[in-house]
């Protein structure tokens, strides 16, 4: 989706919004890092981010890469920086064909700054001087499919900063013209760049309306983390600093967490006055840096961390294309989202309401994925599943410990779940889970029972606000064949108890009917048809069954020695045990745990 | 469905059923009163109806025409018989073609009696003489897509019921061989002649298995009603009657009732006795009457009508094509089924689990379609209508007096409902109507909020047993411009209710947002997704529009002169006033006649 039409959203609701920009990192572990940052930041909602362009083109792989991520994994609408910084047009447009395929809508359209070790910027033989020729090529070759953003500078454009007062007025004025003319070619809106006298800003935004600029101007904030990355930013953008804040850092400069605070608490009172003075939201340049972005965010209002929006229970990734109307998941991926999303990423059709008809049955196989080796991938991943799962597995005990440790808390990493710690929405059934798992069924996913509670409930809600949530308890885990026969026996007399069980051979034991799809998460909102966002399938359960499987070895098991005990351990629960989906659907009285002997 | 795959399924979960029979009325008021009656019947959830052939080919295609709107309309699982009677091989394979047009797919294939005014049956040229080539013929041309039912005779077939019991012997055993070769070329179930010795019945049931015929064996239950008729029928039949039924016969023949008193303890006790000795069901051959076949049911307890089963809150066409599909309805039919049922008949694909993009947009006109004159389709009904509405309408209070008078169940008939009395669901907000229709809103339609019913509960249940149904309070009703006005303003201020406005040149007032569809009703199953069967959508709302607008003249109209008062103040209503759709979405604590200030 376009930004400016997020934006205008917003804007016709009288809503407020946010977003934040962030860097290319230079490390590949530096990427994994920022993903995840990006993944806890993008929960609360903004209405876009958008990755820098590396500048000489020696990041550009990794911006892309990185773009592409955010859009399809971490699910954020998602804007792209593009410069014509050493870009020939040939390498330009491959590069906004890669965006495109990716589904990413939004780009930013920069000069850049000149290639490192050089003063001033030079077009590259076959290439652009300015902005305005990329918006205008971007609208020429690709018509209305890109959102365009562009820079606008409230100080002007740091190569026109001058002493001369007469000359920085008329340089000011030529600023704006430029800017104008950029809209023209077709840019959607217009991001500043970073200022510290809010005035500068309010004054800057009345001056383009005065020639005719209509288009949304979010001031761009960069909070001030450290003494000396402040100095050299504003000299570097020759930003002007009031001089209450060059006192007060010059008071405080020695101190790193005084500079810390009074950054976020000078960022959070120029956004009050920005937003108060109208501006449409802010955009934080968040130097890849959560804790001053989130801090102000939260100042502000903008965010509020005991109540994040969830639009759905699973988070939808904001492209334009089939993924567009995907409304419904298999319960078995809510704690591996992205391999969810990484295998069903070349699927032409996406279920926009119910599971039923619309399921696309061709999962692309995950074996030597990445995410397959999430916790194991580099050295410090490594050393952190050691410290959870054991630096030996001596017995069956140990692996069991693992389970229990992870339900209560104390471990923080499982080998099925991307992300750590458990959902807050667990809470009310974690000695039931705790139970389970010491009686020797190990839990990897499991939702309690809701039977209808608000739609902006703190810990259950999702979707529009003035709707009712309904969740059927759900717990699936590994087992061995002798504690599969005794909880079978046992729910063979349990009314409203579906299950699955399935081992790593393919055979299947299930109460459910052929061809059935049980629906364990849904929604009613006003004016809506009834939303059920995730199922329990029988036929994607055979695929999940293959990577819930796998993961002992592929994951754990690729802690230990070929043929150490702990890895034949792990080898023997592979190789025999089997992985059961059990769910309640008595969501008004039922009680799981009760069903399950626990 | 095939009729065999339906006793299957009720076998196989150890349940009994009972099917019906008719046969072709004379007249074209006769099958009017017929469809009405099976609407009635049907609501019990027979496993199948059944409609005789017109022997001598007289009433074949009354026959086909009902047969197609006993499937179609009334919604029940049919089956057509087809005689050999008079019926070359062209003209049985046309009645096949068009069987199978009209969706039905299951056939009683019989040799059929002679012509009238012959006593033995006689081959036509270039047709069968027997049932068994019937079947033959069938199960060539038309391999397995039709469901083949056969007559079976616990005495014999009639003609081959002679006094020597030797020969008696000889023929019976014979009858049985036939009965063999008839399911050998693939028929699927049997059909029994009416007995009245229940033995006769468990006898022949051995027999037939002691050669091999493993097919169901349904008993055919002709319950007493008249004495002439039964000594006509039994002596046509040539059919045993035990002592104690001719002897009590005799007694009573004079007084109608306590004969047919006597039939229904008859049938009853009959039919307990069948189905403790093994019966699977009972067909009963009804006469085209109601009350007796109705007693015998309930007093075996094969119905109940304090619980009549509801798998949809609509009745669902048994088709065997795209229609099975059919899960989802617009609300605004739930009074007109079938004409809804009729304009929806050419559709390629049905809604299957939420309306959303599978909605099919192309609605057939209904402009000149009986469905139109249902309450001034002949004399009788004009005068019905006549009584409801007025013999003339003085003023606009004389209109609304009739609603008021619908909604206490004092006027019987609506133009607007193909049904008479108010579904019984509408109790609870009785008063609340009244209120509504006093203040000059003329409801024709509604249904209360339902939160989480169970779904076998006796006046809001529907779907299989152990789910919870769930409604949105309802109301549609037609309103002159200054009421419309009041309202809407009223509404501004009100959460959670959603309105479609829309007058008969088709401006459209509306809060609801563009492309959206409200789900109405809905259930939630044990193992299922969620079903969600009736919904508010405002396109169909436009093509519903003019079908609810022109019946204020096509029906109501067109009791009244073409000039006159009475005439020309419906034309005004038609013309000025708006029909107006309210959904109030709070199904938790909403009250939606509060909101609506009455």
């Amino acid at each position: 989706m376009k930004i400016i039409d997020k934006i205008n959203e917003k804007l016709a609701k009288g809503e407020r919004f946010f977003s934040y920009e962030f860097f290319p990192p230079r490390t590949e572990e530096g990427v994994e890092n920022l993903l995840e940052r990006l993944d806890r930041m993008a929960a609360y909602g903004p209405t876009f981010c958008d990755i820098t362009w590396g500048a000489g083109g020696t990041t550009s792989d990794v911006t892309l890469d990185i773009a592409t991520k955010m859009q399809n994994s971490v699910c954020v609408e998602t804007m792209m920086h593009l410069t014509c910084t050493n870009m020939p047009v040939e390498q330009l447009e491959s590069a906004l064909k890669e965006v495109r395929k990716a589904g990413i809508q939004n780009i930013l359209a920069l000069r850049g700054d000149p290639p490192k070790g050089q003063d001033h910027f030079e077009t590259v033989e076959g290439g652009f001087s300015c902005a305005l020729d990329l918006v205008r090529y971007i609208r020429k070759e690709h018509g209305d499919f890109f959102g365009i953003g562009v820079a606008g500078y409230p100080e002007a454009h740091p190569d026109s900063i001058v002493d001369d007062p007469e000359q920085m007025k008329v340089n000011y004025w030529d600023n704006i013209a430029y800017l104008k003319k950029k809209i023209e070619a077709g840019a959607d809106f217009v991001v500043t760049q970073l200022f510290y006298e809010v005035e500068r800003y309010i004054q800057f935004v009345k001056d383009c309306r005065s020639v005719g600029i209509t288009a949304p101007i979010l001031p761009g904030i960069m909070p001030i983390m450290a003494y000396g990355g402040f100095k050299r930013m504003t000299g570097f953008c020759k930003t002007a600093v009031p001089k209450f804040v060059s006192d007060r850092m010059e008071e405080i400069k020695e101190d790193e967490e005084a500079v810390k605070a009074f950054g976020i608490q000078l960022g959070t009172d120029m956004c009050k006055q920005l937003l108060d003075a109208g501006a449409p939201g802010v955009h934080m340049y968040t130097l890849n840096l959560e804790r001053s972005a989130m801090a102000i965010l939260e100042g502000v209002g903008l965010i509020d961390p005991a109540n994040v929006p969830r639009p759905l229970p699973w988070r939808h990734i904001p492209s334009s294309g089939q993924r567009a109307e995907e409304r419904v998941r298999p319960i078995f991926w809510s704690n591996r989202p992205k391999s969810y999303v990484t295998r069903t990423a070349k699927w032409q059709e996406f279920p926009n309401g119910r599971w039923g008809n619309s399921r696309s049955p061709a999962y692309a196989t995950l074996s030597e994925h990445p995410f397959m080796r999430r916790h194991t991938s580099n050295d410090k991943r490594r050393e952190r599943a050691r410290a959870a799962w054991g630096a030996a597995l001596p017995s069956l005990e140990a692996v069991t410990d693992v389970f229990v440790r992870y339900c209560q808390g104390d471990a923080k990493v499982l080998p099925w779940a991307e992300m750590e710690d458990l959902h807050p929405e667990t809470g009310p059934i974690k000695e039931g889970l705790v139970a389970l798992n010491q009686a020797g069924y190990l839990t990897i996913n499991s939702q309690p029972r809701v039977n209808g509670a608000p739609s902006n409930d703190a810990t259950f809600g999702w979707g529009r606000k003035g709707g009712y949530v309904y969740q059927k308890a759900y717990v699936e885990f590994f087992c061995s064949p002798d504690k599969l026969e005794s909880l079978l026996q046992r729910l063979s007399g349990a009314e409203g108890i579906t299950y699955l069980a399935v081992n790593a051979a393919g055979e299947l034991r299930t109460n459910m009917a052929k061809g059935t799809v049980n629906a364990v998460t849904w929604g009613v909102f006003p004016g809506s048809e009834v939303e059920q966002p995730t199922v329990v399938d029988p036929v994607s359960f055979e695929v999940w069954k293959d990577e819930a499987f796998g993961l002992w070895l592929s994951e754990w098991g690729a802690l230990y020695e070929e043929a150490s005990p702990s890895r034949q351990l792990l080898q023997t629960i592979h190789d025999t045990w089997w992985l059961v989906s059990v769910v309640d659907n008595d969501y008004v009285t039922g009680d799981l745990f009760k069903a399950l002997g626990v």
